[in-house]
Order: C-alpha cells, then sequence, then structure tokens
C-alpha cells in the first residue's frame, strides 16, 4: 500500500518572501528524497487559475465579500478534487502557497465575514483534510509591505491599506495560536538567510517525524 | 415609504420556450405599469455574467460538482447584492429567468449533489430572500430537447444526456409540489398561444392580489 503523502501549507501577508522561501523549503524537501507537487491558493488547475485571476482582477463593479468567499472555495474544491487529493493518496507529498488560513485571514480578519460562514465551507468542501504542517511566515505589516511595494500593478489584495493588513496578520496568528500542533510561526523581518535558518530548524524534525510514522 | 418590489422567477428545462414567455410575461407586466427589472442566472452583473461563462464554457478539465454549486452561489451572491435586492427594495419588480430552484433542479437533481448544502448556501446567501412567484415551465424531457435541439453549439449543460435532464425535472416538480403557495407549474407542451393563455390565467389573479397588498 502506498503511504499518503504530506501535506505542507505557507502562509503568510505581503512581503514577507513566500516565493523565494517556498522554493527554499522545496528544494530541501527534494533533497531529502520527497516526491513533492508545488502548488498554489487560489488556483492549481487551469480552471482555478481561472478563477484566482477574477478574483485579483481589479474592476469598476465592487466584488461582494460573500461572492469572493464563494469563488475561493470553488477553487479549493476544484484543487483538491483534481490535484491536491489524488497527489496525496499516490504518495506524493503537496507543497502549497496558500490555503484554507488564508481564507480565514482574508476573508474572516480582513473582509470581516462570519467565520461561522468559513468554518461551514472548510468542512463542507475539504472534509477531514487538514494540512499536516503550515509555516506561517509572520512579519510587520508596515515592513512587509515596504518590502512588497515595489514590484509593479497591485492586483486587488494588494491595493488594500495598511488597516486591511493589520486585520489580516491579526486573524493569522489567533488562527495559528488555535493549532499549535499543526502550525508554527517564523519571523519574517531578519534577513533571508536567518529566515531560511529558522525555518530549517522548524523543518527538519517535522520531516524526520512524518518520515518515520508507518 | 416605497413598497417593496416582487420577485418573480421562471423556471424550466431545455426547450420550453423559456425566453419567449419571459418576453410575454415582461409585456403583460409592463402594461400593468410595473416598473420591472429584467435579468437572468447565472448572471445579471458583469462579474456574475463572467462566472456564467465559466460555468458553461465546455473544457477538457472535469469541473467537480462542488465547483459548480460554489460558483453558481458566487454568481447569485453577486447578482444578489449588487442588483436584485436594491430593485426590489426601490421598489422595483424582478424578473429572473431561473433562480435558486434552477439549482435545486440541475446541481440537486442532475448532479446528484447533497441537498443540505444547497439549503445551507441558500440560507447564508440569501437571508429570507425566497421568490414572491414562481413559474415552473414543464415539459416532457424528450420533446424539450427536440424543441431545443436545433440551436447552434452546445454548452456544457445542454450537451448533457437525456437521464440528466429527467433527474432535473423530477426535482423541479417536486421542488414546485414544496411550495405550492409560491410555485405553479405550467404545462409548456402545447401551442404558444395555449401557454401564454395558461400563462395569463395563473398571472393575472396573482398580479392583482400583490398590487393590491398594502
Amino acid at each position: 500500500m502506498i503511504k499518503r503523502g504530506k501535506f505542507i501549507t505557507i502562509e503568510g501577508t505581503e512581503g514577507v518572501g513566500k516565493s523565494t522561501n517556498i522554493e527554499f523549503i522545496k528544494e530541501y524537501l527534494v533533497r531529502q528524497g520527497i516526491p513533492l507537487l508545488l502548488t498554489r491558493e487560489p488556483g492549481g488547475t487551469p480552471l482555478a487559475e481561472e478563477i484566482r485571476e477574477m478574483l485579483l482582477k481589479r474592476r469598476d463593479e465592487k466584488m461582494d465579500e460573500s461572492t469572493e468567499l464563494l469563488l475561493i472555495f470553488a477553487a479549493r474544491s476544484q484543487h483538491l478534487q483534481q490535484v491536491i487529493l489524488p497527489a496525496l493518496k499516490g504518495g506524493r507529498w503537496v507543497l502549497s502557497d496558500r490555503f484554507t488560513d488564508a481564507t480565514y485571514a482574508y476573508q474572516g480578519g480582513g473582509r470581516g465575514l462570519n467565520i461561522s460562514l468559513i468554518t461551514d465551507l472548510e468542512e463542507r468542501i475539504q472534509g477531514e483534510l487538514r494540512p499536516d504542517l503550515t509555516l506561517l511566515l509572520d512579519i510587520d505589516v508596515k515592513l512587509g509591505l515596504e518590502r512588497a511595494g515595489r514590484r509593479g500593478e497591485l492586483d486587488r489584495f494588494e491595493n488594500e491599506q495598511l488597516p486591511f493588513f493589520e486585520k489580516v496578520r491579526k486573524a493569522y496568528l489567533k488562527r495559528i495560536q488555535e493549532s499549535p500542533d499543526r502550525c508554527m510561526v517564523i519571523d519574517a523581518s531578519p534577513s533571508l538567510r536567518v529566515v531560511q535558518e529558522s525555518i530549517k530548524k522548524v523543518l527538519e524534525p517535522k520531516i524526520e517525524e512524518f518520515l518515520a510514522e508507518n
């Protein structure tokens, strides 16, 4: 019987260095000989990427908050059924740039949507599935926005203001505290070298533990 | 205080003559001096129409049933907040080509999705809002498909087969029976003239009743 793969998610607000650090984590896992699928949310399939485009695009029509939430779970449902679940079942590990913690942070915290609606959808769409490990790259919101702000045209989320991201960060930290077994916070404010040492330090024992499981 | 408008929906499977009969109903209401907004689902706003396109488009990637349902409610949420609720509140009547009964019929009946998921989303997204009047144009599925089948390239729903539409029709009829005060069935198999006489016969007293309300 093939051993089910592990599901690892990376979370964080703007400017935490998510892309660079995901690349680092990917390299680290691949060096351990782990068969890995790298993906992202919203997105991960052609259809889910179309939904992502729809979510990020700035337009004259205001997108209703519930519409935003439902689009995110529509993309997630597609991603899960078409990509994540088959990969895990086939023994591959999945490393995803964001997952449902981001929904609690951005739509729950940032937009102020009713958490029970998110919890309902999470249960309906994911069933029992939760990440096996989540790393939250955490940074002071102002510093993060300074780091992120230099990159071309802003999408519908990047275009939000400081108070929005403060609420997102707060919700991320709350969420992480609620699941201490699954989630770890990495201080993303020091230099990249220091951040990656911290990542390695939390990742190494966790990976060993995963690999030792029957 | 402005009197809240009435919300009328028209339902039916393929080939029941929905477009023609909606035009007839619209003319009838406008002749009574009723301020009317004509709309459709999925759709009704630029963003919701983009979601409609996504739903109808045939593609290589299989769309997961839950994804389909969430996209439909994403479009509905947008349509409600941006168009339907403001119109009703402003005293306009809204005539919609399909609404949530279609979700029970197509996604619940046709796709076999769990009804409780649809009911949950209906309550979350619509709150108390239900149509004030729903006309189901009903026809034998084979006859309907014969009538509809002559129109160009088929979309992702039209491309379904007979057993799918049999399930949709059955679910429509069940749904209508469950809400006899709100819903009326019109036999759509006779000639257009006869169908429109039937429509007028059920519409006339209902409209009078609505107009007489305080």
